[in-house]
């Protein structure tokens, strides 16, 4: 998508060498800078450290790196122990096993010597690939979006946790690929954008948003429950980081309480998500699904711009506090009205979602 | 209650002359100050601002802040003047319209001559009740976390958000006053605190709890749901700003979240209450209670201590950026497990609340 004219990706190839451009998430929106990693370690680097984030984008990110690893020793060891190294950067975003299973899967067949070739294809095919899975994605959710428009010829009020727009994927978003359709195609959507504390990811779907020109309004993550009992949203989408075969849906902290609400006051409540975000593995997402404890810097600390204009951060407690910091949270399934997958919307159970994937499921099966 | 080695109220007479002074709360924790208050400008520009603020602590200032009116022009025209200007500071609170109702009626059948005194009586005793509202909330809030911990035998974890503690009220608080007394009686309890944005009032009940060595984990708001899902919350205790007679819970934007959680996992949700905080004239909070819109600033811009030590701010939002900051919500009676009041704990329903008071109730519908 644009960042003011220039068409961006959220991770491209260097075109002169082995190695691949990203955007530096960790302090956007307030200083825009790209990135050049040509290691698996710069990339698992700038993964723990959320240069990247976003699961699909961790994802391709991971493949990538792996493709980069592959350069340097593509014997079995060497690639396994950067794969063991990009794995253990993020334990909840299932995408990123997914994609190093994936790139294992079709470089171990192959002589050592062909493997940094096949593993930069590779990597390159799932970028693409992600791509197209958020435009289909984007169509189905633009259908939710329309019919709701069409039934009650208002505005469209969409609330939105945390940040599964265009830079949380390669391009286009698993959630803002309806909206930015639903806005080109005239449709007036106005979306209600949760700030997602510790890390106010919120900011950065407000600037994609903007970006787009799509009206939205920026709420503290306390908001969206008084806004549901007021009628305020109609519809909420939120992206995931991973889904169990019944349709729990893993996503960021607080996801939970915003499901909730919306039950409580009749509102449907949408993930947005593409098959590679599915663990076929697991059934119960609050039994079986680990939950990264992030630093606790992340809760002490908030960034943004001082009063010279300079990225500042200021601490809201002490070192002495003891803070907790657990990133995601489930949302039951029963809490979910559909999940918007790149095939068509499921209701969220183990039927409709084996329903649209029966061959991958065995082979992920196989796999695990 | 203590702020180092010296024991502190929220708000205190000066003894040399017709003023009061508060503890400056719009930079706590991070700046400690005293403030002089001597007009009931200067009174209503600390309410509006949030220099002082929490519903019992307003609804005291206020009174104190009519007092020093009565000083000045004590003609009902002048009086009137000034309630109305006091009155507007916060529309949600109702503890602030009870107070200036009650120095009204104490004043009005007065001679001029003798308002002034009387009005700085009736504030004083309008303080020394409050204290004593919460130490006798805190007895029977102790009852519930003591029963928590002899049936189970482990420590008792109790999520609260925002600050109902010891500044928001003249001393003791309203949910800290069981907290403190719980400590204090060598019950194990563990406070779960909401960091509570936009203005992170989190951070003052954090400060609280330090001051009486109460152990507590500072958290995200968007976190309890989760901890809630995994057992990690065994009572969820909060304040009000105003509570209908059937028992909906105006509180602090967020609060609902936190309520449904409760439900959602089978924790208890108590709110303390004192009496002056129920509205006996309205039954239904969602259509009746009036929501304060704040601004914007207090979503884009957050304060803290910079790099240097210094209190400092952070835009963490840009100025274009639309904003949403509604400062309260509704939590339905029937999410509600008890109120705790000074007199006991009632269900949240009209009958057990009328029960514990069915002169007042006639009395207020008389003065509304």
């Amino acid at each position: 998508m644009k960042v003011g004219d220039r068409h961006y990706r959220s991770i491209w190839p260097d075109p002169s060498g082995p190695a691949v451009h990203i955007i530096d998430q960790s302090r956007l929106p307030h200083v825009f800078e790209t990135l050049r990693l040509d290691s698996a370690e710069a990339v698992a680097e700038a993964i723990v450290t959320m240069r990247v984030r976003g699961a699909p984008l961790i994802g391709v990110t991971a493949a990538y790196g792996l493709a980069l690893a592959a350069l340097r020793d593509p014997t079995d060891e060497g690639l396994n122990r950067a794969a063991m190294k990009l794995r253990e950067t993020r334990p909840t975003a299932v995408n990123l096993m997914w994609a190093l299973k994936r790139m294992w899967n079709a470089l171990l067949p192959l002589p050592h010597a062909e493997r940094a070739a096949a593993a930069w294809r590779e990597a390159h095919a799932i970028a693409e690939e992600d791509v197209a899975l958020n435009e289909a994605i984007g169509r189905h959710g633009l259908a939710i979006v329309r019919r709701e428009y069409e039934e009650r010829g208002e505005p469209v009020n969409i609330l939105t946790h945390c940040n599964a727009g265009w830079i949380a994927t390669v391009d286009w978003g698993t959630v803002t690929a309806p909206i930015f359709m639903a806005h080109d195609a005239g449709i007036p959507v106005h979306v209600w954008v949760d700030e997602t504390r510790p890390r106010n990811q919120g900011l950065l779907t407000a600037w994609e948003l903007a970006g787009h020109g799509v009206p939205h309004t920026l709420i503290a993550d306390n908001a969206g429950g008084h806004l549901m009992q007021h009628g305020a949203v109609d519809l909420v989408m939120v992206g995931a980081d991973r889904v169990t075969r019944r349709g729990d849906v893993c996503n960021k902290i607080g996801t939970y309480l915003k499901a909730l609400a919306a039950r409580d006051n009749g509102v449907p409540f949408y993930a947005c998500v593409p098959s590679p975000t599915i663990d076929w593995t697991i059934e119960d997402g609050l039994e079986e699904i680990p939950i990264e404890e992030r630093s606790e810097e992340e809760v002490r600390n908030v960034r943004g711009l001082d009063a010279g204009g300079r990225y500042a951060s200021v601490a809201i407690a002490s070192p002495a506090t003891a803070v907790a910091n657990p990133a995601f949270d489930v949302t039951p399934h029963d809490l979910v009205t559909g999940i918007i997958t790149e095939k068509g919307v499921a209701r969220a159970s183990e039927r409709e979602l084996v329903a649209f994937w029966p061959k991958e499921r065995r082979r992920e099966a196989q796999l695990s």
